[in-house]
């Protein structure tokens, strides 16, 4: 049962890219609307966009700007695809690090590489493939949001951590959207959430999406989950992913890892929610993840001012691997996967349904 | 090997009690001279002062302060003790919650009621006693010190969360006299300080005052500990303690539990430092103790400015119990109690050092 959210970070309106600004999130929702390729750059740079499955439709739709750009020039064909390749390529290094960055933009050049139309017909082509794109990002978490929403208990407590959310795809959530087919069954579920030091996503995000779409949330610091645990008022845990080995070992958002010895202490459930996107089978165990080492800012400041002794020394690694065995299950859009996540994750890509996948 | 520490929280010094000014630290650190017994009501009750043995102590320092000022009025010596008595109970209600801060001014009017001296001398008898209590203070943290440091392995990095150190005592610290005496052994060691979210002790202050004192310190985010554990970056956790019930099981600042979770989890030995006085065996188990429940604005901002939906709605618990099972000794300054907690408490007190003891 499909919850509907009020949130629609990303939409194709009138020829442009209409987005949520998540730079002013919490303090402000409002929409802006990018018009070129250039301001789609620069929008996904300065995190006007955020969350990999949203800056991956962002950057299909930037590819779609610059062509309406071109499409005007008087070129060739030849000279606009030439030259319509390489803003695309441009686009890839607003943020050289999100792999769905350079996922959104090849899916473009492939259909545009692949076109036998002219011109206007390539334009069209790319406009319609963008709008596709958005759209099955949202068929996809719904999918992960109905699954999900089975293995919820009633009246239960939701513990995520970070933003795994509406706000982080197209519209509907991984995490957020087992939250939101959940309480559409049954509205006396409630989510906890952690605050997500040190970006703050659980806190400043996460707290204002669900409070936009009326789904109960109560914010905590991240230490505190245990306490809660074992008070009994979490019941279950659910968080997004970032990158997922073949043996179900599941990198995530720091600060994952010691939620999910907490709930394994309790002998609380934790869910993986994600796309089968995100599971890279090229990769046997989470030994092979890298961590991106962060801005050591996001540790010693909040909103610009310091929080430590000045100088002292910090580490901020951006992530952290919660090992397979910790994992109940990883939801996703083709359903539940259980241990041993080598096999089912073969047998989920062996049987995974077309239609559905991006 | 005891530490020379540069701190020193609180002195007796020309009459006069002085302090370092807390609620600019980690901005600045300034002394301030606390000249009457009305200005250390301020100080303990707008937080200059912070942390319970300081503020017992400081209690104690601000009964001499009204008993000097009433020393020249002209009173009678059933006067004085009368309006000294009236201006010490005020002093109990500048924080009532911390026990400390009763129990400092109660072992002043002690002395003030057991004195056969003229006012002159009963005065002397009460500076005598607060700087007498000053130098327990730091010398039951200095035997906490050089237990504790017998248990640091070489070149150990142990990992502490919020401030039990010199700025919460009157210059040692507990959990980082532990620190200070082993560094003294071994400058090899390393701390890395939990943030401690929401107040951020570990932040602002337990990173300050080993800076100050040159011992290495790294910062991390709540959340980050168990990732720094997995990789075998931790040899050891120690923290403070509020209240320890006869079985061992321990109140401290809310997110040690989590912490005490991935430490069993990773096999990294857990202690709590703390003095006897904090051991309350009028209580059997950690059940009994009472979790206060602090203002929301701790969580819902910081440095004034919100970080979360408006009108969110927030549980902000100050402390939380780790179970005496998480805790593989406890270090007091008669040496390190090991399970059966029950046993080892009831033994400690015993067979406790007097001399030591406050």
């Amino acid at each position: 049962m499909v919850f509907e959210s009020k949130i629609r970070t990303i939409q194709w309106v009138d020829n442009v890219s209409r987005m949520v600004d998540q730079t002013k999130v919490p303090y402000e929702y409002v929409m802006v609307d990018i018009k070129t390729g250039d301001e789609m750059y620069d929008a996904i740079k300065t995190m006007i966009v955020r969350g990999a499955p949203a800056i991956g439709v962002s950057a299909a739709h930037g590819v779609v700007l610059y062509a309406q750009e071109l499409m005007n020039k008087g070129l060739s064909r030849e000279e606009f695809i030439s030259q319509l390749t390489q803003k695309a390529e441009y686009l890839k290094t607003s943020r050289p690090t999100a792999v769905n960055l350079m996922w959104g933009v090849d899916r473009q050049l492939e259909i545009l590489h692949n076109s036998t139309s002219d011109i206007k017909g390539m334009v069209e082509e790319l406009k319609q493939n963008g709008i596709k794109m958005e759209n099955d990002d949202i068929a996809i978490n719904k999918s992960i949001g109905e699954y999900g929403a089975d293995v919820v208990p009633k009246g239960a407590t939701i513990l995520t951590h970070c933003n795994a959310g509406a706000l982080a795809t197209v519209g509907y959530g991984t995490a957020l959207g087992v939250v939101r087919s959940a309480y559409a069954r049954d509205n006396s579920i409630q989510v906890f959430s952690d605050e997500t030091r040190p970006r703050q996503q659980g806190s400043r995000i996460t707290t204002f999406e669900l409070k936009m779409d009326g789904i109960p949330v109560t914010m905590i610091t991240d230490g505190m989950c245990s306490y809660f645990m074992k008070k009994g008022m979490i019941d279950m845990v659910v968080v997004g992913a970032d990158r997922i080995a073949a043996n179900g070992d599941t990198a995530n958002k720091i600060g994952t890892y010691t939620v999910a010895i907490a709930a394994k202490y309790h002998n609380i459930p934790f869910y993986i929610a994600a796309p089968l996107s995100t599971i890279d089978t090229s990769i046997k165990s989470g030994e092979e993840i890298p961590i991106e080492e962060r801005s050591h800012d996001e540790v010693t400041t909040i909103n610009g001012k310091l929080v430590c002794a000045e100088g002292v020394n910090v580490i901020n690694p951006g992530f952290d691997v919660t090992p397979h065995e910790l994992i109940t299950g990883i939801i996703t859009e083709v359903g539940i996967l259980k241990p041993d996540y080598n096999e089912s994750i073969k047998n989920a890509f062996a049987n995974e349904r077309k239609p559905l996948l991006i």
